[in-house]
């Protein structure tokens, strides 16, 4: 059994950490953290977990954690995350930072897409990008975590096999991402108004989001080269979930020697606990993955072009669920523990 | 073709008044004001009015509304409307008060609901209650219209028939209202964020929302004695409409003589444009009445009791439709003229 | 380890069924049936539990069955499911009933609720009312669960205090119901299409629903005497969730001694792992206890009257998770086993 | 004044234009249709037109026809339509047909999309694509118009100026295009069920929809060359409302001499009632257009591509409002009767 603490457990991600780990057999949280001066209990905040969980939540306290916990989850905002990080990990921690905080390996990027500087180069050095169906190796061995973004774990699993296998013009990729609300956290603001966003529908931060540079740094890597995608992130009237539809042309090798993708995807996830190759004809539904950690993944292919479609729950594979994967994956659990939700 | 000014116009009870009133053939909005000191085009505040209304939305100024308006429709939130209504009332405006500054005749009753001293005891005098099915008369002369709550219109157009023809207890008026979230306004406040909205369902202000004094101050004038009904409105995550449910016990008389009481309310409305009946066995929805300035209104009966549920569009015959029925009879106009939404 | 046969396996209750023994330390679904002759992967019913759960849905096969499993869920039907019981029964499979076939001991009283004759007067005898907050002693022993209704346990669990210490008029209750969609089953039918239902609410059964002689029976055996209550049932738009709001008036006992009603529910379910009973002035949301099998339930009173909510997960609390709730009790599992969603 | 015939009023479409023409100064509903054999109150197939509209709709008359209307709206399911049009046209009424069976002018093309063979091939020959943006002069002289399909009228609005003025490659056309569910019409289907639909969100007909075919006809007539698009349609889980994000590669051209795309959009629509373009920045959301007869458009450009985002009311714009705005061509109407709703 090991001990959790959760620093920022009042947030969307911190809630659904608290969730899973409420049903994982070989975990415990001990202490539940925030930014804030006042103690309040968990169940006060989240009343759903009245009888379930009886702890307080208050301002984060090292000398307590260094006692009590093995490991330490942040559920903190961008920018906020790297204030802790350098401190845990020299009383050593084992972290899995939920934010964008260690996701690009270069600081100035991070600076060009959150508007900060970054603090700590020596975390970012040390970070491992938790994506388990690619980095499982250094997972098992990492110190710290930068557990990806929602709309990069959805793409990138869409891509690397395309990517991986030279099968597509790697430049041509395009990203109609389309998120529940709850990826936009829980901010006060008349955008996310109910008034505002039932029955409604729109596009934002058009080819300008900041999971952008996220995702290019990892097909670069792939593709051996500097990619850039065309990325268009649209807000959904629905609590729960990520849909990308991702346009890409074939590479001319492709063309010539017939392929089944489908058959291709299967063989690539073929011991993937938590990706799903549909059937021919049969395309990822947000409902499907909704309340698992499942990604779903359709394909449909034209002479030309190929249609990748890939679904998770944005707070689940794209999140809390894959940063308790990623746990499971460091501390030698089965990976699935806990996470057959 | 007369002249309107609204003040109030960025609120959603001014943005349906200008959607009616660009229809209203003999209407014209010459002037748009708020509470801010900064100019905005209103197309810039609901894109939608962008190439169907030109105006700008800016601070009230009273020199030019002497110029420029025959009849002026405050949209302010409680508690502001009576700063406006004395010097407009003495430029001899025409007022339609959205608020509900001018609906309760006591001032301790006003204070006790709105933790706010009433300042103008002579316009409360002056103020007739805009219910046209009860007040025509009265509204046809008025100077200053106290427009209706929306959760009290529901009620009364579904009790006074049976208060008028003294058909049931008085004393035992349950009233079960459930309300669509644009009868929260538009403020911006966590517990009306989309993903506290959506999936769910409540009460609140369990038997103490400040529309019970209104309801109360009617029907006890209908009845001729003080009544107080209980009162439970909920929250629907939907946009727009009202429907209560209402339970009374039958008064003895009734037992005794069987009355058909859908006729009796046929008959009671028979007059009134904005007003149906179901036929037996059929019962309000909310998507027949949203949209348009009618209250639906069905009834079932056993031994003892009877059941009324009524349904409106909580900002049409709930507020902003209900203020151009007035306006349409204080100015002789036929009462639907750019009703029949 | 126990052994589970599902009949009816690709309904809600059945899937739910499903979802809740997954996690189940104690039990392994071993069969799943349905009613149609043609067999079919459940996997490819519910797409959502590929990878999770590999089983094949058929027409039941009794022979089969008998060397199975060690308890049948039956999640068919109503007036259906009394075709199967008393084969199982007799097969000396314990029977957990989640249709209402065997929960209205007066067999014309089902008949005239159900427009069907009663075939098994043997079985109406031998089944236990699964409310385990007031009959978990016979469950322990039965062989045969009627699993109550969704309005009913909300009802049920509201009112029984109340009527228990005879603190109410009993002839006084008022059941004002509002049942998320999944509540009607998945019968394709016009007025549940999505078109019908979004931003629409109704009510519907209006004091005539099948569930009233439910909570009649039951209120009257507590009560020692023939009581009715007044429902009307709405439909929400949403997935999952009631909530009921009750009035009741006090009885003359009450009135004079003071009681403090939070307190003394929260004495009468202080055992319960499944009942949270909130605090003065909060009550109940159905985001709270969605996803999970908790009752909420708030209280406020006045000098004359009790307002009691409650709300409940239809499909958990209100069906599959109070069943499992019932083979946790009958197989002497502790009793939160599996249901800590 | 004159006079209207509806054929197939009990649908979505038909019961928008009944909305619509309620409110024309010039028009008057005198017969409503539909294909069954049974009479029936429009009211009480839709209770909101109670009070509203008193006709019946029966079975087509086509003797009743010939002497009570000037227009005929056809709003009846594809492969129905060409079953009336011979007859009305031949009688000398105006036709504006809502389905898709004039719209392809050839006849194979149609068969391979509908299954089924055409019948009319005159009538194909005579029909009049009724997009009025850029074909008001043939509107204005037809006898018989083809409304656009809700896909295509947001994607040619999009496309047309980038094309007419040779911006772009012709043959990158990508859309990923969004509609409410209205879109899908009244069958009674399971996958149109609230419960299927409501949190979910998902692609259907990837790159193969029956759309396609009509949007390529008219960009390949405006390209001077034959174009295919890439065209993934999605559901969306709201009542109404289209949204396109459209990518396309700019051409050679583009690149060297800057254009601000914006004002060009702007001018070439800028005596347009119903196309209104976003400033830069701004792109369109469903809740400006829902209710409206516009479509807004927005863009946005990099060096090498363009996104193209449009918004319409699919059974407004995308049907029965652009169906109105053919008819207000047709009889020498201002163009906007009736209109700003």
């Amino acid at each position: 059994m090991i001990r959790i603490a959760i620093i920022g457990a009042t947030g969307h991600t911190g809630e659904v950490i608290i969730d899973i780990l409420l049903n994982h057999p070989q975990a415990k949280i001990t202490k539940l953290y925030n930014t804030s001066k006042e103690s309040v209990n968990i169940a006060d905040v989240f009343p759903k977990l009245k009888n379930r969980l009886d702890l307080d939540c208050k301002e984060t306290d090292f000398d307590e954690i260094g006692d009590s916990c093995d490991v330490v989850f942040l559920a903190l905002p961008h920018t906020v995350a790297m204030d802790y990080v350098p401190r845990l990990l020299s009383m050593g921690k084992k972290i899995i930072d939920l934010s964008s905080d260690y996701r690009l390996k270069d600081a100035r990027v991070y600076e060009k897409s959150y508007n900060k500087k970054h603090k700590d180069a020596s975390g970012l050095k040390e970070a491992v990008y938790g994506l388990p169906e690619f980095y499982r190796g250094d997972i098992k061995k990492a110190k710290l975590i930068a557990n990806p973004g929602c709309y990069p774990t959805a793409a990138l699993l869409s891509l690397i096999p395309l990517l991986a296998l030279d099968l597509i013009e790697p430049d041509s990729i395009i990203i109609d991402a389309k998120s529940g609300i709850s990826g936009a956290g829980k901010k006060v603001s008349r955008e996310l108004l109910f008034i505002e966003v039932n029955e409604d529908f729109h596009a934002y931060k058009v080819n300008e989001h900041q999971h952008m540079p996220e995702i290019n740094q990892i097909i670069s890597k792939v593709a051996g080269k500097k990619l850039q995608v065309t990325f268009v992130p649209h807000l959904l009237p629905i609590n729960r979930g990520i849909l990308e539809t991702i346009y890409v042309k074939k590479s001319k090798d492709l063309k010539v020697k017939k392929q089944n993708l489908i058959e291709l995807y299967k063989r690539f996830y073929k011991n993937e606990p938590f990706v799903r190759i549909k059937k021919e004809g049969e395309f990822p539904r947000l409902k499907d993955v909704v309340g698992t950690n499942f990604c779903d993944i359709g394909l449909k292919e034209d002479t030309e072009s190929i249609i990748v479609i890939s679904a998770i729950d944005n707070l689940l594979k794209g999140a809390s669920g894959q940063a308790v994967q990623n746990m499971n994956i460091m501390f030698n659990f089965p990976e699935k523990t806990g996470l057959m939700l």
